[in-house]
């Protein structure tokens, strides 16, 4: 099945600078795809510290069970990740093929077994073939490359119909580091406090403690506030390396002002990323951005503002420019959150279309359909009862959807 | 816009027997649809309780909020259902339409507008146009029959392709007395302890309280079970009301053995018609019964159940007749309720497909592909933590669904 490219995808792959301490490798296993790579191996130099969040799902995956665990110890050497099987809901088999993967890519490159951080994305339930890894990795490791962003992002893509590459450089106390990293993710996207496969690198020099207080803080603000289907996969993990190379000095704690220039780039670099997973949301032919207000907390906003971005009855009034803003309404009003009938706010596009309880009076329908036409639509809701606030990004809801999902696996 | 009606619909709408003390006309107030009824009055005899149950929605309707009040009284004498305008989110104008409409009610009926309930189904925030329900009122009152039940229940149709109705009879001390009752409701189904709109009426002398708690009770296990597309409607009503016209002996508990029948034939008539609500979701081409089994409490199970019936991954790959029994893993995992990876079983169409953490060893999917073609699709879960069960029932997500909710307002 070839899709066509989303209409929303970005005009090209970014320019990614090279990260000292990192290289990739891309490769054909063969065990779904053919004519295209489906393993991707990131070699990291010695020292480099790692961070994760993962999917919560009680069904996780048993590389995320990995992944958590080498998280915890905050140190790694390489990333493997094979596309077009998840190694999911496949018992011990799962298990040991996680273990065989990663001690064959130790043995390769000369580090501890718990340094390989190894991600599935694709099927759940069938047996991966562990062998037909093992057997590709001998070539990835003499094809390893600083340059080959592209490529690593091209191999971990399943129903993707574009890579997602992006990147930022930042200064910590003088001196610049480089961030950069790439996604996979289409469907089952609902990440919950963690998010699809993405893996971003930088050569600052970062501990444990702090990349994980960093990564989670950017994974909430991105990751965690998109949506395409309200499907939260097995599978969510998003990791960041730290080789360190970039010798800039030492920091303690995740708050110390000298991180303020990384963490806003970091933020951007996951956004970007995020969004542009979205951007790639199954049938998606439109980016719907949802901006909260009023709300009782900042989480209360979140849930209202995903409760919005999952109704498939907005969805589908977005897919057809339709401003239906009743659904809007109704979707706020089923979140399970604080919400005044009659203080809520809804505008469309920049026109405020009902207030007080009741659509503006004289409120002028056309500008907003126009605007709903568009790419982009943005939707702005003020729940009225509180200060807390949120951004969520979601997609449309059209045939393509149904025609990907119906025929994807069989 | 002519919907062709549902393939899940019954052959017939039933034959409901009169009910002592119910009389029902309906009329056209040309408000949206043409050359159809779409204003619905039910007359009840002095002395008739009432019980109710409503949307948990946070933007609940101003006819929501009327007919809340007019439950906790326990006691009516008429219902005035209009079809095509939600009144909802119409501020007050909404609230003043629904105090018209009862006042209206009231001085032809020679009863208290408090004992008039209002319902209105359709569009959201749209202002109802009530001097056409008022002005089309006399002319219903004339026309009031015991047995135009069909009549009555095609009046509250929006985007429905068939009247729903239901009936039985039941015993309550060697007393028979007779259930009917009808319903609406086809998109934006997923009622939160609540329903869309459903109005039955019995001839069994039941006092409010009892009458509320058997109706909490049997709407938890049907209306509060089912799902078209995971959007809890601001309308959601559910009207029980008893005329005591049957004649028997009074029962001061809901708990009464001598409830024991007549509890079990009010359950199966409020299934029947959530049921029916389910058969006509908008685009169902098959019904899913999800059977949750080993859960954590009843709660949990429902909770469970409906994660896999929402789930836009489940439900299209039910549409395409794939066995994709990954997706409810998936789904099984993001429900936010206790579940043990390595002990939950999944069988569908009565094949057990998954158990241990893995697939079964040498499963075939051939028997599996083909009850999957089929308009009944059941899908049994055992979540292996506990004993708590519950049954779930949802449909399959298909291009129809966009079809029609891309084009229902405009």
């Amino acid at each position: 099945m070839a899709l066509a490219v989303s209409p929303l995808a970005p005009e090209r792959f970014p320019e990614i600078p090279v990260i000292p301490g990192v290289r990739f490798a891309a490769g054909c296993t063969g065990m779904r795809y053919r004519n295209r790579d489906d393993l991707m191996l990131a070699e990291l130099a010695p020292g480099t510290t790692i961070a994760g969040v993962f999917t919560q799902s009680q069904t996780a995956s048993a590389p995320v069970l990995w992944c958590r665990a080498g998280a915890k110890r905050g140190r790694g050497q390489a990333f493997v990740v094979n596309a077009g099987n998840a190694n999911t809901f496949t018992g011990k088999d799962g298990v040991s093929a996680v273990k065989t993967t990663a001690a064959a890519t130790a043995k390769l490159l000369g580090c501890a077994a718990a340094d390989v951080f190894v991600s599935s994305t694709g099927i759940i339930g069938q047996k991966l073939p562990v062998e037909t890894v093992t057997a590709a990795l001998p070539a990835l490791k003499q094809g390893l490359a600083a340059s080959a962003w592209e490529k690593a992002a091209r191999a971990i893509m399943t129903t993707d119909t574009f890579p997602k590459g992006a990147t930022a450089t930042a200064k910590i106390g003088g001196v610049t580091v480089t961030i950069g990293g790439f996604a996979k993710g289409s469907g089952m996207i609902a990440p919950d406090m963690a998010t699809m496969l993405a893996f971003v690198f930088t050569d600052a020099a970062l501990s444990p403690k702090v990349l994980a207080e960093l990564l989670r803080d950017g994974a909430d603000r991105s990751f965690n506030s998109i949506t395409v289907d309200s499907d939260t996969s097995t599978s969510d993990t998003l990791l960041l390396a730290a080789t360190g190379k970039a010798g800039n000095k030492k920091i303690a704690r995740a708050g110390d002002p000298a991180l303020k220039d990384f963490r806003a780039k970091l933020d951007a670099v996951l956004l970007d990323l995020a969004l542009q997973v979205v951007r790639d949301g199954e049938g998606a032919q439109k980016l719907i951005t949802i901006r909260i207000n009023g709300a009782a907390s900042p989480k209360a906003a979140r849930k209202i503002g995903l409760a919005v971005a999952n109704s498939p009855l907005v969805k589908t009034a977005v897919a057809a420019a339709d401003p239906n803003w009743g659904r809007i309404v109704a979707a706020v009003g089923k979140a399970g959150e604080k919400a005044n009938r009659d203080r809520l706010k809804i505008g469309i596009g920049g026109v405020l279309i009902a207030r007080n309880g009741g659509p503006v009076p004289g409120y002028d329908e056309a500008p907003v359909a126009q605007h709903m036409q568009g790419r982009d639509v943005v939707i702005e809701i003020d729940v009225g009862v509180g200060k807390g606030r949120a951004t969520v990004w979601g997609c449309d809801l059209t045939h393509g959807y149904i025609d990907i999902n119906g025929s994807y696996r069989s």
